[in-house]
């Protein structure tokens, strides 16, 4: 599909963070043409910003079979995808960003049976971690055996643990950002973390806007103190007032690292791969239609069932042909 | 050939840096018996460090059909490989690090029609640029398109610079540099690189060895003005005496960073990937062997001709399960 003039055909499963950025990004694929957003509202409800889409409710899917070449499920992976993946891999090539690490072999699982039944292609966990990240675990490791990687996630807006502050009493509004420690950064450039936890990685930075005549001293212990999410953790608490959470915590940034480690006959040698992003959403997004133009191809060649980004060679990611990128990026 | 019990029989071929490289680093790939190693030289003056290794002269390889899976070519691109590699690619599944980037499409197709012919598998430029930085490229282009790429070389050990100071009258040892300049690599971080050359981010760093009684200011001049390697550079000379330069420079460092970024609706998003190599030679081997059970496992699978690290799975370069990495490293 790709590397012929005619375009990939897309369609997104859900309109929410994800699905409005991957319509955001897909404009700069000039490959793909957005033909549908399938949403679980109504579809006179949704706002859609992109001209002569399809709006559609996700009970009409089977009306656009032949009109779309990959389904972008862009569903939430606690509730949506474990049955959205399925039902829609019975009609259509998709490719998700299922997220639940330890539920993916089961996924996987089902996702295979259903997309080999269908001779349909499906690729899943295609974001940045599990995804991108993966990958780069997967290639480091490979080439430095007995060394140590690990994986460092932000800085970068948790939305859980924001939500989790929002729920303390007196607090109006609440981010809260995971932070590597440099420490113990540096010691994994040196092959040094193996015995590092998340804990051990991490530190929790909390912004807080509290309302008035709220206790902040009280606020501030019950945060620390809260179980599973901060008890465990270095904490630390920011009071701000409601202007500057505006001003500076309205956008969803994130990142990380995966750093791979060791001394190998004397040498210290070290892979790192890291991200640095303004928007979260936009940029698993960008993964996402990336690996839909993979999909695409692996469909077009009879290759269906069930991959991951383990499976798939770099080169179907790009919309160049082999041929260009051995002459320009090899 | 991979995740068997059967170990994969590999061959060196060539014994400088890189075949030096191979045979330390190989052991650490349990996956791999190391059984010949070949050389333009007479057998009897090679001193292998590995016990039970047979060592051949190159025009002897023919007696090693059935009992080598892959042979690992660790020759020089400008001399060796663009005759070895076709030569071997007819008898052997093959792997080398071919990084001559210019060169490239003519030598991909005159080992994909050798590679073809014999029905069996080669790899081609699988080192770490090309190789590790052409896949990084490739996957962040792909995923960040309309953002901006640039790759830096260093700090590392130039050793073509290196031999053209020792060239400079009056100089008793050399090593040259190659060093990234931090406010280039600030600026390819915000996607703000397009504009940059080659020489606008990187200087070269040079520490100088002269001999009695020699005119270090003269020799300074010389260098910064030798046309093609520094007359166009930001260049500076150290001069030090012999015992520092024993102790701190004898190493073959190098690393490097490939970063792509852009502005992407209103948003930086910015991909990394870098490596910091205190052994170029002994990294480049490790890169080799992880794409040799690559070879074997496609050649295995019947795949044959000539690949690129841009057509191959990821999964193919770990001697873990495709279940096993699905669960542990998704």
């Amino acid at each position: 599909m790709a590397n012929t003039e005619k375009k990939i055909r897309a369609g997104i499963v859900g309109y929410g963070n994800l699905g409005r950025g991957v319509e955001s990004v897909i404009k700069y694929f000039t490959d793909f043409e957005l033909v549908a957003i399938l949403s679980r509202r109504s579809p006179d409800e949704l706002s859609i910003a992109t001209p002569g889409v399809l709006k559609l409710h996700i009970e009409e899917a089977l009306s656009l079979k032949g009109k779309i070449d990959v389904m972008i499920l862009c569903g939430g992976s606690v509730n949506d995808l474990p049955t959205q993946g399925p039902e829609f891999a019975k009609h259509f090539v998709t490719v998700d960003s299922f997220d639940t690490h330890a539920k993916i072999p089961e996924y996987y699982k089902a996702m295979n049976e259903i997309s080999s039944g269908s001779n349909l292609t499906s690729i899943i966990s295609a974001g940045w971690d599990p995804g991108l990240f993966s990958l780069n675990r997967v290639i480091a490791q490979s080439v430095l055996p007995s060394s140590s990687g690990s994986t460092f996630w932000g800085k970068g807006l948790s939305q859980g643990h924001s939500t989790a502050i929002r729920m303390v009493d007196g607090v109006e509004a609440a981010a809260q950002y995971t932070v590597p420690l440099d420490d113990a950064v540096n010691k994994a450039r040196k092959g040094e973390s193996a015995s590092l936890t998340t804990k051990d990685k991490h530190l929790r930075e909390c912004f807080v806007v509290v309302k008035e005549g709220a206790d902040k001293s009280k606020i501030e212990e019950e945060i620390k103190t809260m179980p599973n999410y901060f008890a465990d953790y270095n904490t630390v608490v920011h009071f701000i007032n409601i202007d500057e959470f505006n001003l500076n915590h309205n956008k969803m940034p994130h990142g990380g690292f995966v750093i791979q480690s060791g001394n190998i006959n004397g040498n210290t040698q070290t892979i790192e791969f890291s991200l640095s992003l303004d928007s979260n959403p936009e940029f698993t997004a960008s993964v996402l239609v990336a690996y839909a133009r993979a999909a695409a191809r692996l469909y077009s060649e009879g290759k269906t069932g069930a991959f991951t980004v383990f499976d798939i060679p770099p080169a179907y990611l790009s919309s160049e042909s082999d041929e260009n990128l051995r002459k320009n990026l090899l």
